[in-house]
């Protein structure tokens, strides 16, 4: 069945996925035009619209107290804005040629066409889910979706057993290490990596290892998951290595996750190295002349390395959306890419990172040198100045900046900020040195941390370091 | 007397002011050239070296438990340093022609010439002192330096009234008046502008006087004092003011500081109009070849206005210190500006500028646009999210990001780096709107509040905000 009869001069703009990227961009579109001008449907497969998935390791925890919490905008706010929101509805098949998407009521089961004059994929991300025994046991839960939040929190509630093993020590590893830390779980962390959070050189993943062990969090790295064992009742019991089996009442994977570009690749449209979507600017698909797309699905040019990566965060796919609904509603607006950047936190550990890691820079052919300082939150004779680690690289020759990474305590994470600004400038360590940053003693050191760390790598560049 | 005779072929240098900038640059130059090539002299006339004056309100407060906490180096680990410190000394003539000084023994009287290859000026500020009775007498303080701050915790000690007069409501004066209440005083602050805070806009302003009013404090505004009144045993019993008089018991004057460039003056050396020393981008005095100066006695060039200012903070003084350090022992740096940032905080209320005002961007013939916008400092369900108003000003036709200002709470103070680093770079709010900043629920937002700000700017300016 087509839609097409019903409508007149007005246009059509179909989106696919109802979190951040697709109702921003639908949100943004409609915003500049009206339901007169251009007609809005939307696709979600679940139950749920434009809520924080980032969220999730904090409703876990309890520190939020309540799901809804967690909704930026429900599917009825989206409506009364004229936006004909599908939920339950998976799209199954775009068209291109033909310009519509194919779309089945999960609950049903029943088909139809939609056609659209401008289309917006936001399928976002799927989890990675490694082929092992045990995977699919009760007990053994993600946590990328509202409903996966839901039935951790069930599982949570039902189990009488103490024991968390959490497989994974990126971002959501250690958040939800947090969360179950919180809960009063003895939490075990299983990582392949040498250290914690791969997304740090090894050097401050060590710092981050210290302190979750700190923390009371075992950490087990440079270790590769074989099974998830179960016990008579078929619930996990176990997280299985090569050397060591690890109880478990729960097991919460935080391995991460791909683009979900299952679609968009049987449609022949590009995907980077990555499995992720390519967009030009103006995050219209390559090669497409109406067809956009944003959020988790897509790649992004890193700015700092000059190229495509793939970095789930809502930030970006809340801009994305933006950019997108600018453009389809007759606007102009592009996304230039990323430094890189993202900050988290264990309990009272902040972890913030911005542009290249020492790894990238090799990979890429930058030649640079790094310095690591220590310093502090505040001037050092303040109350609760809490010290941080800095470390920062910057290109030989040019001493242009190229990354910086933190672990620290309160006040410590956000710091990044400033280096995620001079890394968008371009701008060179000596440079940084002269930055006018806010100083009082509850605030800084008379020299900001950052500074500290510009100030030698500066020396270190010049060869005087 | 002369102290030539002595020398080899090593150069002397002589530094004038023994706090940050003068310690730093001989600092700075010590580590540069070692005490065979170059003779450090350094005349100070108070009895301490090389601390932040910017701590004093936390010491009055108790935060900070002795006034030994705020001593980053003492005159002793100066000395073993090679640096020959001269306490209690106090250089009383400049004669640039020979390339001397002359300095007195404080407690002595006694005077003598020391000839110099190099000089740095590093006099600092003195505290403005309105002529009116009353002014010196017992119970009325400043708190420019630790003997200041000494002779008010004196003060308070022997004190038994709890009512404390604040005059002044600039960064001194609300630091201050945070200092009077944690030691349990009824504070009353009278204020000579429209609001508190006048490096604010007054909107912005009257946030703070609104949370001032929240904390139990009397603010007084629009009040120019007119007498320090006292009582029969000549202590001060009250602050006059044109309409009213405020009870004290001890009166703290945070008026405000200029330049201490009495001998600078006397010797010929160029002033600007704020009465500072005016120096190159090498921090060496205009006209002169072997004449530095730096700290709270120098204006320095605001790079977003393109004109002179007088900015007395530590951070800066301490660049000055390196910058002249640097030059002075043969390497190379230069101070290029500043953007103007400054940071706060009354209790927990957090108070950030960077940029022009409105009143400075008309001043030097800038048209532009101002946005305030609400927000918070973490996501909006996370604990502890606390509001914050950001105003920002950006450049109509180019967009350019002229300033911003930030009232809010916990988090608030320090997102202003983001905006100084963006200025120094000369971004446009546009361009600010995708700028990758630290993403995460206990941190910010998904669109930090700085972005929330710069989006509706960028809107502006397009004429579709």
């Amino acid at each position: 069945m087509s839609m097409n009869g019903a409508r007149g001069a007005r246009e059509r703009l179909v989106v696919i996925g109802g979190d951040a990227a697709g109702m921003s961009a639908a949100s943004q579109a409609r915003r500049l035009k009206g339901p007169d001008e251009l007609e809005i449907v939307a696709f979600e497969r679940g139950h749920f619209t434009s809520y924080s998935a980032c969220g999730i390791p904090y409703w876990v925890s309890g520190d939020v107290p309540e799901r809804d919490r967690l909704i930026a905008r429900t599917p009825e706010e989206h409506r009364a804005r004229d936006i004909d929101l599908r939920l339950r509805t998976e799209v199954t098949e775009l068209d291109l040629d033909r310009g519509r998407v194919r779309a089945r009521d999960v609950d049903s089961g029943a088909e139809s066409w939609t056609s659209y004059d401008k289309l917006v994929i936001a399928t976002g991300a799927q989890p990675i889910r490694p082929d092992l025994p045990g995977m699919d046991a009760p007990g053994v839960h993600g946590v990328q979706t509202l409903d996966d939040g839901q039935a951790l929190l069930d599982t949570l509630a039902r189990t009488s057993g103490r024991r968390a093993v959490v497989v994974g020590a990126g971002y959501i590893g250690v958040e939800m290490a947090e969360a179950m830390i919180k809960r009063g779980y003895e939490v075990t962390v299983v990582n392949r990596g040498r250290e914690p959070m791969a997304t740090l050189d090894p050097d401050m993943g060590r710092l981050v290892h210290e302190a979750m062990e700190g923390l009371g969090i075992t950490m087990v790295n440079d270790a590769e998951v074989t099974a998830l064992l179960t016990g008579d009742d078929g619930r996990v019991r176990a997280v299985a290595t090569e050397d060591a089996e690890h109880p478990a009442d729960v097991v919460v994977l935080g391995i991460g996750v791909r683009p979900e570009t299952a679609l968009a690749r049987a449609a022949g449209l590009p995907l980077g190295e990555h499995g992720g979507l390519l967009t030009d600017r103006s995050m219209r698909v390559r090669g497409q002349e109406e067809v956009w797309a944003g959020g988790d699905c897509v790649e992004v040019l890193d700015l700092v390395s000059g190229q495509q990566r793939h970095i789930p965060l809502g930030t970006h796919a809340n801009k994305h959306g933006q950019v997108i609904g600018a453009n389809v509603g007759g606007g102009y607006a592009t996304f230039p890419g990323v430094v890189g950047t993202a900050v988290s936190k264990v309990c009272d550990l902040e972890i913030a990172r911005t542009g290249l890691r020492e790894k990238d820079a090799h990979r890429v052919g930058l030649r640079f040198e790094t310095v690591t300082v220590e310093s502090t939150s505040r001037a050092g004779y303040y109350p609760d100045a809490s010290p941080m680690t800095v470390k920062m690289l910057a290109e030989v020759r040019t001493g242009r900046l190229l990354g910086v990474q933190i672990v620290g305590r309160e006040g410590a994470g956000k710091r990044v900020d400033i280096a995620a600004v001079a890394l968008t400038a371009g701008m060179t360590v000596d440079q940084m040195t002269a930055l006018d940053l806010g100083y009082a003693p509850p605030f800084s050191p008379v020299w900001d941390p950052v500074l500290v760390a510009a100030r030698k790598a500066a020396g270190r560049i010049r060869g005087t370091g």
